[in-house]
């Protein structure tokens, strides 16, 4: 068992699970998303025998009616297989590993991904920055951004939402068409800009209903904000892009051994 | 309006939002927890107009006593104030920006945070590792590795857990207190051992009900996961740290000007 995930849930097994009571979701459908949630995350592998419905109830003090509901939801949406005498086993397997990006050049994962991902351009507009973008551009509000939204994905399911904002006049020109087969740090280069440098900043957060269904995902589902702020050569930031990462699918991986960048410095 | 993270929901405002019917979840409730969202990542911000019953009606495609549901229940856990003829606005404050981590220097974070952040030590054991943790420490399963599990707090307000696998036999000795005052990492070097390097995987996540209550979320709240595996100066990994952050808490940021750790690759 993956107990480095399940690590979290503390030591002791004996540990009560809490739930929200008097919530508007039903005991048993938060027992389920638990379960699933441990399911899909790999913390209750293919082959996994699950709780007993008297080890559900007793774990997290509800009645054997509910703990059994919540079982029964897992199996109806093909997560366990519960047969009589052998009790429940997890019989989803994962679908596929989740992609390690090399944040070492993350600004350039697109590039990379380029390679095995397919990017489907949704839009492609000009129009008034909104103030956080503006801010970041350096334009004043309302001053026009070129907005781009991409859906990158892998084996056919969606990997990322990929929102970048570029400041006009920087003699960029391109076609959505342009956007699906080329990197737009490539038509940058192509323009004649010199990248200087990067900002990034990775965050967790829940999906949007609207991100949700890009992603195909639940709303609230976890997933990976990567912000990056890329500038030229004279320090302006000239592109803004926002991509929203499907958490099972996509890892950020830094290995801090070539990179020199591993310098402990004990107080 | 923090469109930033709002451009994910797509560039038409006119788009219609879409809910989970016939979920175990109430509609009202989906349209609150959405809502809710939007207000405490910010993209809501304090003292901004909520939309109207009637707005919210059409952009879910619920009806007007559903968003009614939905803004009460807001207005009840104190996001917004509703006033006659002034509408529905947001008077949730963020109660603290997130800490934003370096991640050049994220295996030191733990040793930087400790000047602003306080610990506390929920448990430290030893005890037969399991199949994960085994083959990242090199043991083989069952054998014994020591296990510390912390909770990081900053402002009184919990930022993350922290659980800590070590090999045991490395002549690091130390006792709960001696983790509340110092770095698992100064231990180490205390105890004679160089760090070669370590690899870190950056994932989000959705908390589990047992880290939620560790961390005081809600239960599927997004978490930012870090694993940093340490090595020694032979290569070995003497040290399986992962940290579950509060999404709303914690950023990790990457600048890449200085680090010479920018080298984009156009293929």
């Amino acid at each position: 068992m993956n107990t480095e995930k399940r690590a979290a849930t503390g030591a002791n097994a004996e540990q009560r699970h809490q739930l929200a009571r008097g919530a508007a979701i039903p005991l048993y459908h938060q027992i389920y998303l638990t379960l699933r949630d441990e399911i899909s995350r790999g913390a209750r592998p293919f082959g996994s025998a699950m709780p007993t419905e008297m080890e559900l109830g007793e774990s997290y003090h509800v009645s054997r009616i509910t703990a059994r509901r919540a079982l029964d939801e897992l199996a109806v949406r093909g997560y366990v297989e519960r047969r009589r005498r052998l009790g429940t086993r997890v019989i989803y397997r994962e679908p596929h590993k989740p992609i390690e990006a090399p944040i070492n050049q993350a600004v350039e994962s697109l590039i990379e991904f380029g390679q095995n991902t397919a990017v489907k351009v949704i839009e492609v507009t000009t129009g008034p920055a909104d103030e956080t973008i503006a801010e970041k551009l350096g334009l004043s509000e309302g001053e026009p951004a070129i907005r781009a939204v991409r859906v990158r994905s892998a084996k056919g399911q969606p990997l990322g939402v990929i929102i970048s904002h570029l400041r006009t006049g920087l003699g960029v020109r391109f076609t959505p068409e342009d956007l699906t087969g080329t990197p737009l740090l490539s038509l940058l280069r192509d323009a004649g800009m010199h990248i200087g440098g990067a900002v990034q900043t990775i965050e967790a957060m829940n999906a949007d209903p609207e991100m949700a269904t890009l992603l195909k995902i639940e709303p609230r589902a976890a997933v990976l904000h990567v912000e990056r702020l890329v500038e030229n050569d004279r320090g302006e930031t000239v592109l803004v892009t926002n991509a929203y990462y499907r958490a099972d699918r996509y890892r950020l991986t830094l290995d801090m051994h070539e990179t020199g960048q591993f310098t402990p410095q004990f107080g």
